[in-house]
């Protein structure tokens, strides 16, 4: 759909209950790094950091096969590369692994040629570990204009950084069609629980009472409206204790609604490739002509 | 009512009962592109954006329709005209389409000439659509003092941007009298919902459960005072599927109370100005000598 | 009590129930122009905060007269200057009005003359409109060292700009003794309602329902340990309809309870002022030293 | 452990039950005056923070009594110099008092000479007072990668400021092995309750209603997978007449469930140090090569 199209209705559509995309963004460090190298020497943040892989990750796992719920790992290359057991443990499992850029700079503060070379320096490593990538996720969902192309050009199949719809569209690209999963910051855990004094994160830290009661009010939206609840959690954050009980109480509660199920990002991007009913979305950027907007 | 006469008594008001007036800014792009034009190389920002016009509005003017209550469009003409299709959807279901700047940079950042200009060339977009504009809410509720002599020079009936008051009130300008209908943060999805890492906006994001808890709670105040609840919504923002439900409730509980009615914005500055009961005030700063205020 | 002396115990205190302090800082335009006198140019932002004086103050007006609470109001000399009407319309009904400064530029942002200059120039105008004052409380509550020995200079019984207690206490000055009133963020509604754009103020808006529950949960803390519950709230934000329904309903949860009364600052003040019981601090800063800390 | 081993899992522990460790940050003047020298001319801001020592720990001491709960009070060296009656209080109830710094500005602020200047200057000063000092919390959580080093060089057990578990670990450093109990900002009253205008802290301030929740959620979730629920509150803070109610009835719960205990920290660590089951972990900042983080 271009923008001079005018799009179809987007009331209740009927046979389109409600999947969960249970994402995992197995950051690590490298968001922090990513903001100003120096804070390699910050030992408590590092610490607050490090506890996702190393704590938040296996509590996580096993909460998901206590479950039986199938889930999507973003990981950064660069976490990979420096845990070599961590890709393997999730993919063991029957999770999917998936790519999460190399150092989590994100695409939009890269020039092209950086960009193209973080991507691909992540894909190395999957390679090497013998991990199969079929998707892709923008660091901080800063995609640029080129990060689609990227994606379709080195055989993925989906992206799940934009947020032009709640369902899985396509989006063509100079290499070729790939499915996006949208995303949402209302359905990340990041704005609800990060703090941080440096680099500075955050401002009050939410309850998980109130986060599980805004994933089902969101839940429920999409129920109403069907669509893809592609929930974003970060194992630093929602692999503590008592946010992972609040995860446990959610996927209860999502289990129990007849209209919802759940499936890995690549099982979701497969239907939606052939999926005859799917928006098509070009990517392009907007015009923004200097002399309305000279800044 | 000049600032040296005494206010007439804000208690309850006898048989001024609320009145909703529900209105949506259709900013897009826009409000992201005013804070730097760099943003246009921000593919999820822009995709986030765009959700607004694509998705929110769709789904919004269903649910109106379901719900049979009219609404108010706030459109920033480069929206119109970058989408021809938008404007038209809008008015041909019955709602207003009201001018909302070209740009939506704010008054308050341009020159007297450039406020003009950009005043002026909404307009010119609207005109060549056939739209019929009556009313005029300033790009970040940030008004000039020029701003309604604007409004009154090009014969718009009324303005939506400043905060004097909670019910309609008529502002003295220059090129004569026009109707003010007031708005409040306090009733603005922004503050509750807005996210965005860059340009940075927001902090923690708010559930619909708390949202409806706090349009309630207004909506009440507005019932014991009688009032103008002027909600105001962005389609990128309250059109997301667990927000729409929550504006359902909200609409399903004005709906069921005696003392409330709905009206579109040109309606409801109709019957201010010729009601001898609106209190009047004049359009100029406060005194702010740099001998008291010298930065 | 000097630092080096040992406190009291500070647990429920037979015989010292809560009183209620109402008060209200009728700040108006005076804060957003302490900020840059450049946001006079912005004519929402000055209607935002006009609204408190022309609006809010007279509904809170009518509000204390049909609840027959007593209250205090902090009123820059600038706002009773610019509004003559304001201050009498106050002080005929009962009610308190004491000092807030003239300009409310904050005395920690000024040299010792101007904020000397700024002080006298407030009790001019008071001097001139016939109010008496007895009070007063530092701009944005940021007293410097000097502030308590000018309340006392110029023969004021008592400040409320000091967060040392939750109890009235006494302190010593070099032009004599005076009683503190303390105030706290806690009790503030700025933190929980104001938002502006320019100059940025502000992040989520809370609802009056999670207002009301923290004066509540506040209140109950002071029923319990026997305090002082210095509200302090601005008619541009609590004078709004919602919010001024959740003040209501927080006078009647406190005049329903047995152990709660309602003063204005003065009679405290002065009940302080000879309770021999009363705790005496001295002001002076700490010390602070360059080689603990050098920035 | 390090980053290349694999983390054991880290679901429930049959036989941990959560242990609470109530700690206080008795931090009075000293994270204010480490923002800037020049903020001791704040007289309002001053006596925010002098509160804590004065009204708020008097207040706690005789609430730990009542609740018959040991805590422990992390102390900046400077806090208890300035008043010499504060580590004697603490101590003599059979509380335990700690090492916090003693300028409570931050190791990642300072050379490794000034971190260790400081280190001595505060243990000088318990020493001087005779208090026995067993632990240490990095001023803000803010270790250095030195810091667990220092600890274990000047004969300390445990340290308190990394987040690298919810269990108790053990650390290895140049100087031998010290026990860490962790903390994390979930757990801080400072993010829940902080506001001050200058130095900028906080942003909405939130009611003791939704904190209580907050730590009862918690606590829930360190009972379900075993962890140590250690609990950092600051007097100005939460010595407050509504806030120490709310942590009344937060003991109360916790007093109330048959799987939670409360211990001193020194405690905590000493059976973490003789149990052969803690996790231990090396100190060693993350690989961070300037061709990946070029900033």
């Amino acid at each position: 759909m271009s923008a001079a199209s005018r799009p179809e209705g987007q009331g209740r559509r009927a046979g389109f209950a409600a999947v969960v995309t249970l994402t995992f963004d197995v950051d690590a460090e490298t968001p922090v790094l990513a903001r100003g190298r120096r804070y390699a020497a910050h030992a408590s943040t590092m610490s607050h950091q490090a506890y996702g892989p190393e704590v938040g990750l296996p509590r996580i796992l096993e909460l998901l096969d206590e479950m039986s719920v199938p889930a999507t790992f973003f990981v950064p290359g660069w976490v990979a590369e420096h845990r070599p057991w961590l890709a393997p443990s999730i993919a063991e499992r029957g999770h999917e692994v998936a790519h999460h850029s190399y150092s989590h700079r994100p695409p939009t503060s890269m020039t092209a040629e950086e960009e193209r070379a973080d991507f691909e320096r992540a894909l190395a490593v999957f390679d090497r570990q013998g991990i199969e990538i079929r998707g892709h996720r923008a660091a901080l969902w800063e995609a640029s204009w080129q990060t689609g192309g990227l994606v379709a050009e080195y055989g993925l199949r989906y992206d799940s950084s934009l947020m032009g719809d709640d369902r899985p569209y396509k989006v063509r690209t100079p290499a070729g069609e790939i499915v996006e999963l949208p995303v949402h910051w209302s359905l990340d855990d990041w704005e609800q629980y990060a703090f941080l004094p440096a680099p500075h994160v955050g401002s009050v830290i939410e309850s998980p009472v109130k986060v599980l009661e805004l994933w089902r009010a969101e839940l429920d939206g999409m129920r109403h409206y069907g669509g893809l609840f592609n929930l974003c959690l970060h194992p630093f954050l929602s692999g503590r204790p008592g946010r992972a009980l609040a995860l446990r109480r959610f996927l209860e509660y999502a289990r129990g609604c007849a209209d919802v199920s759940f499936a890995r990002c690549r099982d979701v991007a497969e239907s939606a490739r052939t999926d005859a009913g799917s928006a098509v979305r070009d990517l392009h950027p907007p015009e923004a002509s200097p002399d309305v907007y000279p800044d």
